[in-house]
């Protein structure tokens, strides 16, 4: 199999069918000895990890499929510590996140601070944040985005609609177990077969600020509290 | 008179009769020898910059109270370097730029490298960015503006399509004289005694990226091409 990505969290692969497998990894990312999904470097190696970022991937993807939510999501592998998905294009050429927030932490409210307070309520705001070959860009603006041919404005309303309709559908999911959505960071990309956008990447704790109370919760505690009571 | 706010490239002052006054200095920004609009320092000082700045700002404004755009402009003071303008309240405390691109050039180019090849046509793409106490932020979303309590998404379509409007007259009245915008930075405010949204600050090569042919034109240079020839 040709490796055709290596992060943090996963490593991706092309299959000789010519679709993807997402290959997670063991690696928790954090800084200053705490979890957090958005940090830039490993914090420590966890087993189970993997397993748990592929279970609770496999049980949001098939929801989100059971109800018309177009992702690339094809099935669980063998060895429970991957996934087989749709091949996509990437949009601009190395991705956009589209990062829905639900209350102000992290990033935005370390931007914003003198316009918010922390953990204020925000109604499921969705920012872009266009990725070239070395970094994650400033949010862009849709305009922007149609301004240097990465998008329609129909397709940014698409995804922006489309974002908002899945953290929402996964905040009350979380909900039901007496759990907090704060943000959420999902992808999309265009299916290389027929450019369908398709909602990508992983559904874990790897990319969304979960809390408990005051506690951000970590990616093996969220896939026992989901899947396992 | 009251000193309510010192810049590089002008003074403003509150008048006794509540209105403010903009008092233009002689300085010119840049940086490495080689004037620059949007530059954080001052190149040097040319006599003569206050009454160009002055001079091209009275006669943009002029233009646009003509046609009936909500400006901030009532005259030009008997000094000839000062206008008085109408008081006006600061979108989000410190103001937000608005910025009408039709080339990318500057921090739009530098941000967006590699989507993009210098000088490219922009069909007057706006973007706005907040200020807060300490800086310029990145360009914010019509959606965050809004989440954060700063404008409404109406007030946001309002100033993006008054923006476009000004800087095309501008672009337009430029190129009678063989010169070309490139792009321009707008501000608005709300007016003080009545919330209706104005055009604020000036309106000279201090705000505007205007090429002859690929020379960048200079404040001096623009007052007199535009108004002595």
């Amino acid at each position: 199999m040709e490796l055709i990505y290596k992060g943090k969290n996963k490593n991706i692969y092309r299959l000789p069918t010519g679709a993807l497998q997402i290959q997670f990894t063991d690696a928790v990312t954090g800084e200053n000895g705490v979890f957090e999904p958005a940090a830039k470097s490993i914090l420590k190696t966890v087993p189970g990890a993997a397993l748990s970022s592929t279970q609770l991937s496999a049980y949001f993807f098939k929801k989100l499929n059971a109800i018309d939510v177009p992702t690339h999501f094809i099935s669980v592998d063998a060895d429970h510590t991957s996934i087989s998905v749709k091949d996509t294009t990437p949009f601009g050429g190395h991705g956009i996140d589209v990062i829905c927030r639900f209350r102000a932490i992290g990033a935005f409210e370390a931007r914003y601070n003198e316009f918010v307070e922390h953990g204020e309520e925000l109604d499921t705001l969705v920012e872009m944040v266009l990725k070239d070959e070395h970094e994650e860009l400033p949010p862009i603006l849709p305009d922007t985005l149609e301004a240097l041919g990465i998008m329609t404005l129909p397709e940014y309303n698409f995804m922006k609609n489309l974002a908002r309709d899945v953290s929402e559908f996964i905040r009350m999911d979380l909900a039901k177990k007496g759990l907090e959505l704060y943000d959420m960071k999902l992808e999309f990309g265009r299916d290389s077969q027929n450019n369908e956008i398709l909602l990508i990447n992983e559904m874990s704790a790897n990319n969304m600020h979960v809390y408990k109370g005051e506690r951000l919760i970590n990616p093996i505690e969220l896939e026992e509290i989901m899947l396992k009571k």
